[in-house]
């Protein structure tokens, strides 16, 4: 019961299209990393997606809001955050989901007859959207446990997270994530075998910076090329206001591909 | 001797600031991704170069072409090519480079002692310069053997070719490497432990288009994080001309960083 529970915020998502119960100061505040990563989900999508590492269950929600055809099941390890997921879900403002949504309290890590048990069935999914923590554990960390185990990136997660997917993704199926640019390596090395036809987009503040994401999306057991897409631009170069591409994402108004 | 070879043409560089003798029809010709290659080195660049499968020389003159105090060797494993970039080095129009520069006919990915046997000492070199081979033995052939040669990377080719890279470049030293984006899985593995502090570049040909090349720079055992940059984009969304920055760096008048 939430009554117990931090004081949490209900934040309106996609002009108000969905909204998301949140803790207000503890755990993992979603923001446009999750947008951008259920963007990752085409427009016409039909089927079932894993939100591996939902947290309150933002990406998960944003898919549902624009693919109405689409099914998610959201998978978090925290039972902090997944009691906000279950929450999110009993809003009466998404009861457009309430057909075609679940939440999972699991860890994404689980392998074997564990994973199995826990509902993640061998390819049942055509779709596993993944935002994973992204600290190092040598980054400065933060005083509040359930946000650092949000953010900390344990050695071999990404390998262990994408494991997953490949398991739960039936052949043909897609993976989506979201992930800083110095994690690259640690994700191609982890697709590779398991989803091909990668296509990478930048995720750049301006035009003139650095990229602070990459997004990438694969096909389970495609052996197609790698393809470096044209970078997504946040913000123009002065200013604060999206770009419109960046809006529309934002908005669930578009998919990024 | 040229006038036992096949014809050749002699093509001005940098607006006619250097000058390559290159075969006519057989063997690798250079373009713009040699110039784009040469461009990673910074123009207060001081120290030397290695032109890792130089070819007839391309990358590694235009080097000496805008950075006055570096001095270049070019090593090419075939004798068709090196006698290329002897000749190259030897117009009078080149006259500025030729105490700064000289050829070493070896295969790349020779080890241990035949490659320093070969000329090329363990950190005798402040910066290695490549364009690798990016054919798949698969992809469509070429009937000139020379030139397909120069197009076909073979399996573990790039793990060879960084490995050489690593040896022969100092401690704090600096690689750069041209390349398609679909090779982008196997040089981070290769890099990896060898060259730190990434930076990639996307090639674009137009700002709505994928890249065709990524170039990667790094350092010699760096151990700073990877650095997505914003893409050089070669021409406009339109049109045949090439941007204003496309344009000063295939001419010789910036560096890419």
């Amino acid at each position: 019961m939430l009554a117990d529970q931090a004081s949490h915020t209900v934040d309106a998502f996609h002009r108000g299209r969905f909204y998301l119960l949140q803790p207000a100061a503890k755990g993992h505040r979603s923001g446009v990393d999750a947008m951008i990563l259920a963007s990752v989900v085409q427009n016409e999508f039909s089927g079932r997606v894993a939100d591996l590492g939902a947290g309150a269950g933002a990406a998960g929600l944003a898919v549902l809001a624009r693919c109405e055809r689409a099914s998610a099941v959201l998978i978090e390890r925290s039972g902090f955050m997944a009691a906000f997921a279950r929450e999110s879900l009993a809003l009466p403002e998404n009861a457009a989901f309430s057909g075609r949504s679940e939440v999972i309290e699991a860890d994404v890590t689980l392998t074997g007859k564990a994973r199995n048990a826990a509902g993640l069935a061998d390819n049942s999914f055509d779709f596993a959207i993944m935002n994973p923590p992204f600290n190092l554990p040598t980054d400065r960390s933060t005083p509040d446990p359930v946000k650092a185990e949000a953010h900390v990136m344990t050695q071999g997660m990404m390998e262990q997270w994408i494991r997953t997917a490949a398991a739960i993704v039936r052949p043909g199926g897609a993976i989506g994530i979201i992930a800083r640019p110095t994690s690259i390596t640690e994700l191609l090395d982890a697709l590779k075998g398991r989803f091909g036809g990668l296509v990478i987009v930048p995720v750049q503040p301006r035009p003139q910076e650095a990229a602070i994401r990459i997004v990438i999306k694969g096909t389970r057991g495609s052996r197609a090329g790698l393809t470096l897409s044209p970078a997504l631009i946040m913000h123009h170069e002065t200013g604060n206001g999206f770009t419109e591409r960046a809006d529309a994402i934002n908005n669930g108004l578009t998919s990024l591909f």
